[in-house]
C-alpha cells in the first residue's frame, strides 16, 4: 500500500510492504496550501512515480481530509475508535483503477459545549495504540503547532482539547516586539534557559503578564537575546502542560525535537513521560485502518 | 508649554496655557518608529510650528525616553512618586534657547524578582492621581497593546505588571490560522460575543486552549466569522483581568474605545469599574511634573 501524511506544509507518501515496513519514503514542500498546479491528483501522481505496482490502494490523512484540501471528509464523533474511524474514510477520484482514501478528523466538545477538532492526529493515536506505546499511559500529548492533550478510554479516543502552543511561538517570534529583542542562537537549545521558561509558567500573573517577561529580562541584561526564544518556548509549553491537567505518565507524540521539549518539560514538572516519533505513530495508525479496510 | 507625547506610533503634540488648558493639539504617525528625514529635532520643529512663543520648554513622555528614541533616560525604580519622576527628566538638545526634556519610565521587579518597565503610563498615573481620579479606587489598569496593572500606594507607583493583550490580539488577528477565518465586522462591536469570550476566559483549559476555540466555533458554525475578533478580544481582556487580581474599584486609562471594553468586561466579572481618558491622563501628569520641576 502506499501511506499518505498530507499536512497543511508538508507532503508526505511511504511505499509499505504487506507488513507495514517502509520500503521507501518521499516528502516534499507541497502541503494543502501550497499544491503546485495540477491540484491534489497531480501532486499526488508525482510524488508517488514508479510505485505503480503499489498504486492500486492509497490511505491519506491530515488537512488533505479539510475544507481546503482535496475533499472535505466529515469530523468523526467522540468516542471514536478504529472502527469509528476507518468507517469515516472517504474516496477522491485519483488514476483509474486505483482507490485513493482519505481518513476522517475527529469533533469532540468539552464540558462547557466548545468543540475541538483535530486531522491527522487521530491516526497516530491509534497508530500509538496499535504499537502498544500507550500500555500504562495515563494521557497523550501531541506535541505541535497545535498540541493536543487526548483522552483515551479503552481503545477510543473519548475527547482531546488542542493548545496552540507552537502557531503562538512562530506568530510571536516573527511579528511581534519579543521577535526584536530575539537573537538567533544558531545552535541547540539553552536547557537552563528554557528551564527558566517552564518554572515562570507555575509563577504568578498569567501567561500575557508572562509573555512580556521575555522582553524585559533580555532588555534589562538579565538574559542574553540569544536565550529569549528557549525561554518563550519554555514559558508556552509550561503554561500548555499546567493547563491541560495531564494524568501521568504522559506519552508525547510529535517530531522528535519537538517531542524532546515537551518530555523535558515534563521532567522538569515531575511528570513522568516519554516520547514517540509522530511518523511511525502515522504509519502505524494508517496500517492500522488499511488492514481494518481490507477486512 | 508644550506637552509632548512621543510613543512608538503616533506624536501628539499639545500647547498648554499656564493653567494646563490645550490651546491646540496636533497629531502625526510620527512614532519613534517611523520619524521622518531629520530626525527627533526636526520631526519636533515640524509639529509645534508657529508655537514658537511658548516653545521655551517642552516637556516629553512616552518611548521617546527609550533606547530607540531620541534620548535613552534611565528608568526610576519603583515605588516612584511625582519627584521621583521629575528628578529623572533628562534633557536632549534642540533649538538654541529652548529647554527640551524628556519624562523617564519605570523599572520594577515582582516577587519572583522578573522585572518589568514602562514609559509614558507613569506620567498618565501621575496625571489620575493630579485628578484625583483614583479617590477611592483599589488597582489601576492600563489598557492598551501593553496593558498595565498598576498598584498605587499613597501617593506612589508601588509596583506593575503588563500584560502583552492588545499585540497578542493584533498579531493573532493578522499573522495566526485565526485571522483566517475572522470576517471584518465594518460595524461597532458584538457585545454578546465579547461577553462570551469574556465568560470562556473563567473556564478550564487555559489561553492557549482557548484561543483555539476561535477558530472551532466560526469551523463548526457556533458563531459567524464576524464574530470572531469580539470574541477573541473577550477571551485576552478577560485572562488579563483575571489573571492580574486587581482590588476593586478599577480605574480604567485608556483610549476611549479601547478603556470602554475593559471597564465592560470587569461588569462582566463584577468588578466595579470606570474610566478616564489616557490623553486627559497624559496631559494632567505632564503638567505636574513640568510645574514641579519650575518651582
Amino acid at each position: 500500500m502506499i501511506a499518505v501524511d498530507w499536512g497543511t506544509t508538508q507532503l508526505r507518501a511511504y511505499r509499505l510492504d504487506a507488513s507495514g515496513a517502509v520500503l521507501e519514503a518521499r516528502e516534499r514542500p507541497e502541503g494543502i496550501l501550497s499544491v503546485p498546479a495540477g491540484g491534489f491528483p497531480a501532486a499526488l501522481d508525482a510524488i508517488t512515480q514508479g510505485w505503480d505496482a503499489d498504486a492500486g490502494r492509497v490511505l491519506m490523512s491530515g488537512m488533505v481530509g479539510s475544507r481546503q484540501g482535496w475533499r472535505e471528509v466529515p469530523y468523526v464523533d467522540c468516542p471514536a475508535d478504529l472502527g469509528a474511524i476507518a468507517k469515516g474514510v472517504r474516496p477522491v477520484a485519483w488514476r483509474p483503477g486505483s482507490q485513493a482514501l482519505i481518513c476522517p478528523g475527529l469533533v469532540c466538545r468539552d464540558a462547557d459545549g466548545v468543540p475541538d477538532v483535530m486531522r491527522g492526529e487521530e491516526v497516530q493515536v491509534m497508530g500509538a495504540l496499535a504499537l502498544n506505546a500507550n500500555d500504562g499511559v495515563g494521557s497523550i500529548l501531541m506535541a505541535g503547532t497545535h498540541s493536543k492533550h487526548v483522552r483515551v478510554e479503552g481503545s477510543a479516543i473519548a475527547g482531546f482539547a488542542t493548545h496552540m502552543t507552537g502557531e503562538v511561538f512562530a506568530v510571536l517570534k516573527a511579528h511581534s516586539i519579543l521577535g526584536r529583542t530575539m537573537a538567533e542562537t544558531g545552535g541547540p537549545g539553552d536547557a537552563s534557559v528554557f528551564a527558566a521558561g517552564v518554572a515562570r509558567s507555575g509563577e504568578a500573573g498569567g501567561l500575557l503578564h508572562h509573555l512580556f517577561g521575555v522582553r524585559t529580562r533580555t532588555l534589562l541584561g538579565d538574559m542574553p537575546g540569544s536565550a529569549a526564544a528557549d525561554y518563550l518556548s519554555g514559558l508556552l509549553i509550561g503554561h500548555t502542560i499546567r493547563a491541560a491537567g495531564l494524568a501521568p505518565p504522559v506519552l508525547v507524540i510529535g517530531a522528535p525535537a519537538v517531542a524532546e521539549r515537551y518530555v523535558a518539560a515534563c521532567g522538569l514538572l515531575e511528570i513522568p513521560a516519554r516520547a514517540l516519533a509522530s511518523e511511525q505513530a502515522t504509519l502505524a495508525g494508517l496500517a492500522a485502518i488499511e488492514r481494518l479496510l481490507r477486512n
